[in-house]
């Protein structure tokens, strides 16, 4: 088992990754402040994982209230976020009850978020199962639900007490969902890790075959990439903005396609190609690493075109963005691989024309 | 014009309290980060105050988009905060918009609420209207609202920037709202400050008739001693929670008689006298100082008897309150008069019996 440290002060957290963690309870007890937790899973990881979670908690003593919601990203959304704190008071849990995540992204937002408004905030911990949470967003403290009119736009910042990242729930994963983390993976590399980018462009094969020990690798780099983010700026005010290359075409092409159409892994890949596409006609990034970017997301198996919407309903929806300051885009794009920057100085006319080409055939 | 001082570090703001505040937008204007604010008021305050205050903003060039929502506790729902989000995202507003909360406590608590999660945080501004905001909510950050189960059990802890109280305002208040706002004035007295209880003794009367100097000392006094339990305690981890004296009782009130049938400060009013009861019993607070108290609310015009709800309905409904811990009642009483504690110690039975005493004939 690998540890990390998010040293965030008296917010600072460890990630545990490695295999068969699911049932080391010990890894949780320290962390919890009275013995009960509500455990918050979806209908496709609770019959795989559930159950053997909250046995093994019963047996050390921890009352479990259980909370199953439906699975996808269109259910991330206020009815959802209500079922969560209906069954939180039916069940009288507390301000010191502990709140545990076990899923994917999907699961650790929206409970996440939960935990941070409920009773003004309780205590919170992930227990990732996918790809793409244990990479991204388990880590951070990012938490957020949907608004039809923008993905994400309605949360809080609430950091976990202890993330737990169990490679071995990996192999339960689609191929789909596991392609989508790969996308967020790659997005380290590209922002700020240009030998991590190598070391995928390396064993890009070994993660889709599933290898343990590359898996934990993958974790792990990741995981330290964003760390060390987080910890130089926590409430993004500025570098942390870098992780969303990508996003923000991404974030356009989730809700124009309706939630859960897309997977956020596979619209970022296809978002992080347009803004690789409009760095490289920037003058920025040379047509040789374009060529690297496109060639690797297509060997992990992420989708490089993006749904043809029409390019002015692109832009509308990308208007609805955290990163948007006074009515002006602010894009994450690329000097070169492993070195991204915030700019606004895209110009419009450049940023339909990324868009435009890498646009499927209607 | 009075000004205090919340010290959060880099979270601390001013409150000011005076008369015609709601023009000097000078007061406002160093706390914007962007010429763009929101404005959220209901329908109530609207058509009083609402254009004064935003035309007072354009004539600085500072852009306004306003909200306008129903009124009454009944409405501190889910739904009225998503109007608040469908506004903010259909009037393009940003991370660096400010939202201003024009109102009472209701509109501050779900426009702070709002203002705490649209991209995950937003600055927040609070011009308090009504005598309860003035002296109790618009300060100390804590936003919220209610869920069908218990009240303001969904919230988050969002500091404004600065708090306005213009003490003209409340000459458009009814009495029945002015009554309401005495309670929680009362309650400091009661908690933390013998020398404030007597001096309302002694101007009770000042303050029924509305004049300006008596408004003005209470608010301040008021402001001043929330301030001073916020500093020591923010996130309420305790002796914060000693400015709930009347709160566990009051809430079920609220939540069991339907959210707006009984507004908070009568609640609140009907509470504290189940507390003083019940501090008496316990051979706290003397029967003189019970009566004192009695006394004081009277002459305030406020209710000294809760509805006649099945006193086993009292007790289910106070479970759900943020103070229980390990399924344990923890209640403010009084030790005397000027001095609160926060205990577990009340035995059930005469819990119970304070409630009975209380209760309104069916």
């Amino acid at each position: 088992m690998e540890t990390l440290t998010v040293a965030l002060g008296d917010r600072s957290y460890p990630i545990h990754v490695g295999q068969a963690l699911l049932t080391q309870v010990d890894l949780l007890l320290p962390h919890l402040r009275q013995p009960k937790v509500a455990l918050v899973s979806n209908v496709t990881v609770a019959p795989l994982y559930l159950a053997m979670l909250a046995t093994a908690l019963r047996d050390e003593g921890i009352a479990v209230a259980e909370v199953v919601l439906p699975d996808g990203e269109q259910y991330k959304n206020w009815q959802t976020l209500n079922s969560i704190f209906d069954v939180l008071l039916q069940q009288h849990c507390e301000r010191a009850t502990t709140l545990i995540a076990l899923g994917g992204g999907v699961v650790g937002d929206i409970a996440g978020f939960a935990a941070a408004c409920y009773q003004r905030g309780m205590p919170f911990i992930q227990v990732a199962t996918t790809l793409l949470a244990q990479v991204d967003s388990s880590v951070g403290g990012k938490t957020a639900i949907n608004h039809p009119l923008g993905k994400n736009m309605i949360g809080a910042f609430h950091q976990p007490r202890v993330v737990l990242s169990d490679v071995d729930t990996l192999r339960t994963l689609s191929d789909r969902e596991l392609r989508a983390g790969l996308a967020e993976v790659i997005k380290y590399g590209l922002i700020r890790d240009l030998s991590f980018f190598q070391w995928l462009e390396a064993n890009i094969d070994r993660l889709l075959a599933r290898e343990p020990a590359a898996l934990i690798e993958a974790v792990c780099r990741s995981c330290r990439n964003k760390a060390e983010v987080v910890i130089a700026d926590e409430h993004e005010q500025g570098e942390r903005a870098l992780l969303n290359l990508g996003h923000t075409f991404g974030h356009a092409i989730e809700t124009g396609m309706g939630y859960g159409t897309w997977l956020h892994g596979e619209a970022v890949a296809a978002g992080t190609l347009m803004a690789a596409q409009l760095s490289c006609q920037l003058g920025w990034l040379s047509s040789d690493d374009l060529w690297r970017v496109e060639s690797l997301l297509q060997r992990a198996g992420l989708p490089l075109r993006a749904p043809a919407m029409d390019v002015e309903h692109y832009l509308a929806l990308m208007q609805h963005d955290k990163k948007v300051r006074d009515g002006k885009l602010r894009l994450v794009l690329l000097r070169q691989i492993g070195a991204a920057v915030l700019t606004d100085e895209a110009p419009l006319s450049k940023i339909r024309q990324a868009i435009a080409v890498h646009l499927a055939d209607a």
